[in-house]
């Protein structure tokens, strides 16, 4: 086998993470036990390969993963480290500063202890949506408390190598900080945008287009998880949505000034330029997200396509970008309110779409320029 | 012809949207006149089949479509309405409470001026980008400014119907409130929070997932453009944020209160309530987005799928999808960093899921739970 990791490891909480943790090590033959205070999660954890219950009887494991919710995590460390007094621990909860501090506060070994957190999750819950692929290509990022021995860094490290995650090293402010802004942030503003919506009338609502689509995708999140992630992360995320509504009070003022005015010329001196600045920092941010590929983020060239909407269509368009010879970077579908057909966006690189606009239309295929 | 509109339509302003009307009627055989102060657009049109350039000696127009820039748009329309005094004429702006107020500050004829927005538009601009087929199931805006004859709303919804639109009346006001809701606030959501992500070192970008791409893919937008939208509709769109902030405002002190907390239990009672009616009413927002077929948004389950990322690899699935006797009512791609594979996000009617799960294992792929 050609994992690093060397068992028996110890999963506790059998959810989604706890569960896909255990079916990852367990299908490449490292030895898991299992444990979770509720006795249908844990036997669901086991009956789809994750590992075995945990008994008395048990060997010492030399890894415990702890897959707690949040608001737990930092006591059930504790637990676990005074209980296997040889084993690394480590934690996936996704903020970790007060995980961290409640352990430095509870005078915790922290020589043993490597708080962790892998950058993926699905729309399903617990143990019967766990998968071992469920980490492939996710950043698992590393909180580096200072503290810990080497050998306790490398085998969570290894953990995350084993599991096909891509480990990220940063400390617990590092870490909470860039999930504020990357994470709990767009989901408080697609919550807020979406939160607009519940009083439109239906006419209103059918000029929706794709992107307030896009926008408030992330708002159909489960409240209950959501106040624990961003009560657990209040400090971060708070200073975030402070800057955040600095920008706003600037957006509403100028549009304050906008509104009063007969036309451009005579709005207060500022107002256009402070909306356009807004638009324009947008503009410098978004471009920062990386691309595809891990890099700085591509530049592709989109190449739109009527589909009609029968069965079969999409898949005869992606044959023929195939045939074409032609990568395709990125797909995204629109579709049309009330009409049997929609768009296929199709990204390419920006020096392959003349020829794939020249194949697609030789193939029959209606372009959208 | 099946077309009602009868021309000759003369057609004000030769960007996207203009030269695309005259390529709609065009290519179902009523006849076209095309105007622009750049004689260089003006060309481009006439050259991609929009029409012919208007002359001195042309027939008076039926119908006079103005596709100016907001901020000019009153002016031209008023212009068309005293160079031709037979004709009904309408613009295109994508904001109309303030052509109309201008219009009525000018006495102008409103018997045969009726208001128009089509909901459609594409990443590139200007005649070249024109295509015949832009408006089609695309809601348009027909803003009934209550002094309209008959006969001129009916040519501009004629028009509507023959570009393949689905006309939509409502009057300017609730126009203007709706676009706030459903397509500027979203903007300016978009932009405020990817403003947030300029100052991020790469390895907290890095954590980037699908969540802040969707919500901050409006920010790439043109500052000069939004600027422009915005101010022409400061007011509506003023008023959204201002409710957008006040619940933002309450987001800011229920995190300030759990700041400080030790524990949820030491919580200032109300703040964790408040984080997640936050999100809750961001629920009860975005199920009132309409769906695929125009009616209330369908719940679909999802199918996610690996995917090796090489070419024809999404074509095969889809191919499968179809062999299945699946209906594919969505797609959505995520892509893993740093490595050759991604995810399909198969959204089916819940009632084929299982079904297709089944078959797509049988076919050798990998699903992701």
């Amino acid at each position: 086998m050609n994992v690093s990791t060397r068992g028996p490891v110890r999963v506790v909480g059998t959810g989604l993470l706890g569960t896909s943790v255990g079916l990852g090590l367990s299908t490449q033959g490292v030895e898991v036990t299992l444990h979770d205070p509720s006795r249908t999660a844990l036997a669901l954890a086991r009956d789809v390969g994750a590992g075995r219950p945990a008994a008395a009887t048990d060997p010492e494991p030399t890894l415990v993963v702890v897959a707690a919710p949040p608001d737990v995590t930092a006591d059930v460390v504790l637990a676990e480290l005074a209980a296997h007094p040889e084993a690394v621990v480590t934690d996936v909860a996704s903020v970790k500063g007060h995980v961290l501090a409640e352990l430095r506060a509870s005078g915790a070994d922290l020589s043993r202890y490597v708080g962790s957190h892998p950058m993926a999750g699905r729309e399903r819950s617990g143990p019967s949506a766990a998968v071992p692929d469920l980490f492939l290509g996710r950043p698992w990022v590393i909180a580096d408390s200072g503290s810990a021995r080497p050998d306790a860094l490398l085998a969570v490290r290894s953990l995350a190598v084993d599991l096909g995650a891509v480990p990220v090293t940063m400390d617990a402010a590092a870490h909470d900080a860039a999930v504020a802004a990357v994470s709990h942030v767009p989901q408080v503003a697609a919550s807020l945008v979406a939160a607009r919506l519940r009083d439109l009338d239906d006419a209103a609502l059918g000029l929706s287009g794709q992107g307030v689509r896009d926008v408030t995708r992330l708002a159909a999140s489960d409240p209950a998880l959501w106040t624990s992630i961003l009560a657990a992360n209040a400090g971060a995320v708070r200073e975030v949505l402070v800057d955040l509504r600095g920008d706003l009070d600037a957006v509403i003022d100028a549009l304050a000034a906008a509104e009063g005015a007969d036309g451009p010329e005579s709005v207060r001196p500022g107002a256009l330029r402070a909306l356009a600045d807004a638009i324009a920092r947008g503009n410098a941010g978004v471009v920062r997200i990386p691309g595809k590929h891990g890099g700085a983020q591509r530049t592709y060239a989109v190449v739109s396509v009527l589909v009609p909407d029968t069965p079969g269509e999409l898949a005869r368009l992606l044959t023929d970008v195939g045939d074409a010879g032609v990568n395709l970077e990125d797909l995204q579908l629109e579709h049309a309110a009330g009409r049997p057909v929609g768009i296929a966006n199709i990204s390419v690189l920006p020096a392959s779409a003349e020829h794939l606009e020249t194949e697609l239309t030789a193939r029959g295929w209606r372009l959208v320029r």
